[in-house]
């Protein structure tokens, strides 16, 4: 079951977070991409073979302290089919190094179509009899516009295979509360109707824990509304996005969480992949120790999160 | 400008439908798949090379008859990368018959992640200051979950490079009403919300027809909110999904247009595609005659809507 595989490495980190990995081509030390494009040429192949690169090296410096990584696809997409090669063995790289991988995919469509994404992601491709894994990650995102039966393939799938979705709720971004905000006639949020039928799916995939693999994605950059949904949705992991570049403080991240400690894992994307480039982790290490920097982060964050958890005790 | 193009496209064949490219391995002649397999493997190699084939065959048969085509992305991401490069060589050879293509993603994400979707799909992937395209589309559908700053990116490109945005307003499923209807404190439901958002981000990317390359999807199943959203979202074309095997009629579909006659695009995937499968049309043609098949399909569909459109003045 995908969530009590979530909370044994949470734990065994010590450390409830998950490494985004959005790999701009920027964020990248150029001793990487210039022998990349030195073998692959300056175009897509070079490209996706430079963030694999990056995506590897930091997958090696963080597999023992951060127990989860976070691909967000669209930033292999926009490498066409060489960066989705890039996507698929970033996954199969990170599984192999026991992190756990939720594809950031935010996918959504009719019941068939979304049949499709859950193969493609969760489950497994037939072709002419024979199974085949397109990507096999642990977990997809997944946005609830299009209510229960576009959601309802994925649930089934985490529920056969012991894999897991985190349900767009509340999200981080600035003007998510245009729909999300709204207010119903009955006086809640849209978020808040969201969150009922969340915790009403989570149901279908209860592991030992206690936790559902049904999850919620709700933003640091809203702590107000993390309480209100941590009530709503008790048995559901929070994916919390928002930390760091975004605003959200290790205090704001802290409201997504249960009493026991457990119930959230906290993204963080630029500061991880990025801290070489930063004016705290620059200084200690060059551009070839971008790994090095990226773990350096990774622990302070650690602790920072910590720090907060105790607080709020 | 995507919506004049669109427009054009639309007149010339005197069909305001587009063919959803949707292929399941099931709807494809065992002739395609046996080559293929044979060629290149019974996996996402094989199964990619079917696609391709069987796709372009449709749009040899069709070109001439239906102005666009709407790749749902689900049914290519389920071969993993093998899958995307059957999608990019099918949009590529759409493109090259004089077909628009409409890739149907769904995708949303807040603003820097939008960004690399819509570069993908959109507008140009930059490599060290070279620039390449990833997909090159016409148009793409988003989900607007995340409000103005996650379609923000994509509105931009549509009115730097003249492409197109359907995003979700009203969707053809059964349980779209969960999230979509549920009322607001001024007794408006949320698809009128965003329907009212649309509306004011379509200004941005208004062509010589008049109409804005900022679309709606609106589905055919809903006859009812097809009518008052009309009135909303006065400029926008809407992609109109639900049409044929999800039970929407023409007549349902024709509550989408406007007096003109234009501002909608009526989709149909599986009546088209499996047309040769079906009883109207699997006596009149084998399985080698799928594409004609489909190409008859199609020209019933236009003189359905047709006359349904006729029937309306």
């Amino acid at each position: 079951m995908f969530v009590d595989r979530l909370t044994e490495s949470i734990k065994k980190c010590g450390n409830p977070s998950v490494a985004g990995l959005d790999p701009k081509l920027g964020y990248i030390p150029s001793g990487i991409k210039e022998k990349a494009f030195r073998e692959y040429g300056t175009g897509f192949a070079g490209a996706a073979e430079a963030i694999l690169e990056f995506n590897k090296r930091l997958i090696d410096a963080l597999c023992d302290v951060v127990p989860a990584v976070k691909p967000q696809l669209a930033y292999y997409e926009m490498y066409g089919a060489e960066g989705i090669r890039a996507f698929a063995e970033t996954c199969r790289y990170a599984r192999a190094r026991g992190m756990i991988v939720i594809a950031d995919g935010k996918r959504n469509d009719i019941g068939s179509t979304a049949q499709a994404y859950s193969a493609a992601y969760l489950g497994k491709t037939d072709i002419e009899g024979t199974v085949f894994s397109a990507f096999d990650t642990d977990a997809l995102t997944v946005n609830p516009y299009l209510g229960i039966d576009g959601v309802k393939p994925f649930i089934d799938e985490c529920a056969a295979s012991g894999r897991g979705i985190f349900v767009l709720v509340k999200t981080s971004n600035r003007s998510s509360g245009q729909i999300q905000d709204l207010v119903t006639q009955d006086g809640r949020h849209v978020y808040e109707k969201v969150a009922e039928l969340v915790d009403e799916w989570s149901d279908a995939a209860v592991g030992r824990s206690g936790y559902s693999s049904i999850g919620a994605v709700v933003g640091a950059t809203y702590p107000e509304q993390a309480r209100v949904l941590r009530k709503i949705m008790k048995k559901s992991y929070f994916l919390v996005p928002g930390y760091g570049a975004q605003g959200g403080t290790a205090q704001d991240a802290a409201c997504a969480f249960n009493d026991d400690g457990l119930g959230a894992i906290v993204n963080a994307s630029r500061s991880i992949m990025c801290a070489w480039q930063s004016e705290a982790w620059s200084g200690k290490y060059g551009e070839g120790g971008f790994d090095q920097a990226a773990r350096d982060e990774a622990i302070r964050m650690r602790e920072d999160l910590r720090q907060a958890l105790e607080a709020r005790k």
